[in-house]
């Protein structure tokens, strides 16, 4: 049995400077145990976009260490950006991959939370770590930014999870929370009808009664209408599932699906649900895949 | 860029003795950088099959040393058993798993079978590691057992390709081989007519003019009819390929597919390639695959 992984995609208010953001990164990477997965910075927000995974121990290691760089390397005050950035590290969920579930990564969450309050920023827990329920949502969270935040924490209902009530100008505020593992799947569909892929998108999203865990937009990407689906909950809506909803309702407007994509990474069993599917398998699980072999008896 | 990794497949003649067998595999395991990944004891046929991989040299010392162990711990003069076998190491195949070639494969194999010889083996090579097309064939190396091959080595066309010209009765020979990784699927179809299967079998196998690297049989499984095939080149037939041509080779009969297996191991490669038929995507690779990308950051 391998112990429970969990990966963090922290983000932070740098996303200019490149020596800045190696001097950021390069404590998370040289956590023992820690794995770097993706940074991606962007430099009309001045945001870095970081994705590490690991053990608890050490993706909770991580998560403290660059709370600690961020403070250091990061002043509040005088960063620049069109993203409504509220603290210097400014959000960190917590995801739960191979063998742990969404309140493992929830607990995780909480516990990075005590120790980032520590180093002085104030701490709001979101989605599956939130204390209460008007604070689930990020969004709303972190309306209107560090000022908005500043403004309305003396209410009662919007005081730190943990740290200090006032936000302290360099570091300011960081949403910890927990989420799940996000699939990014998208149809492209035989049509340039932005409407049509609008339309569908509406027949599978859970919001309007379609499928469990899809979020899903209608776009025209490309001179194509493409159906973006965010995939939040695999184990009851697989990807075959979600693509066969797609074309069912696509088929309503004459229109068929083309080509897909998935964007990012996608675990194993997503992989593996799409050809048990197909293949009308009797049985695949994991191990009976060469590489997971060889992989599990290092 | 890693290693190219290797897979070695070696039967030996012992199928009774567990301690025996724990013994004759403890070295095996022992070698640094290898990874036992099956181990199949039959006491009928007297004869375990034992799975590993690893890279290039960890191989090889585990073949060497598997070789050595069955040298000392089986006396083949008085060891009994319903299989046909040549030597106490009696089959040795090389397979080619990650970044790996079937031609390096045979290289492994020469190389293990100079080894072999020099601890009292007669070696003869196989597949594509054979020095003559007569001996290609493993069935035909081995016919009459370790008594036909003594009856016939003073033949010029039967000489060692390494090794002493005589048998050592206790030790005898053992094929030394390579071939390529197959993935064995089987289609069930939704008839008891094997018939049927057999039919299908015919039209989807490559000695009767169907489709590259695939061998089909057909045969009655639990009461139905199953399309069983190797899959020798997924490069040029993967898994969905063959699925199509049995779907509609079945089609004529009346017959359809119900269900599907994969027996034993199939690479990730195997699985990503039924997801791009199946979900038409534009790209998947396996470094899509979060597991394989906490992996290979190992």
């Amino acid at each position: 049995m391998r112990p429970p992984l969990f990966e963090a995609v922290p983000n932070f208010s740098e996303g200019r400077d490149e020596e800045k953001i190696a001097r950021i990164v390069a404590p998370v990477r040289a956590v023992p145990g820690v794995r770097v997965l993706g940074l991606h910075s962007d430099p009309d927000h001045n945001r870095s976009v970081l994705t590490f995974a690991g053990e608890e121990e050490a993706v909770l290691q991580a998560a403290g260490t660059l709370a600690q760089v961020c403070a250091s390397e990061i002043d509040l005050a005088s960063q620049t950006g069109e993203h409504p950035r509220m603290g210097s590290l400014d959000v960190l969920p917590f995801v739960p991959l191979e063998g742990a579930t969404l309140e493992d990564a929830a607990r995780l969450a909480r516990q990075a939370g005590e120790r980032i309050a520590a180093l002085g920023f104030a701490v709001y827990l979101y989605e599956a770590a939130a204390t209460a329920s008007h604070r689930r949502n990020l969004a709303v969270v972190r309306r209107g930014g560090y000022e908005g935040l500043a403004a309305r924490m003396g209410d009662p209902l919007w005081k730190p999870d943990y740290g200090p009530p006032q936000l302290d100008p360099s570091r300011g505020a960081v949403a910890v929370g927990a989420r799940p593992f996000l699939v990014a799947f998208n149809a492209y569909l035989d049509t340039d009808d932005v409407e049509v892929a609008r339309a569908v998108a509406r027949r599978v999203r859970e919001r309007d009664g379609g499928l469990p865990g899809v979020k899903a937009l209608g776009l025209e990407v490309g001179g194509r209408a493409q159906v973006s689906m965010n995939l939040t909950d695999l184990d009851r809506t697989p990807i075959p599932v979600a693509l066969e909803a797609v074309r069912s309702a696509a088929s309503e407007h004459g229109a068929s699906v083309e080509s897909t994509e998935l964007v990012g990474l996608a675990p194993l069993e997503a992989i593996l649900q799409v050809a048990r599917h197909y293949l009308e398998l009797r049985e695949l699980e994991r191990e009976h895949v060469l590489e997971v072999r060889l992989w599990d008896a290092q």
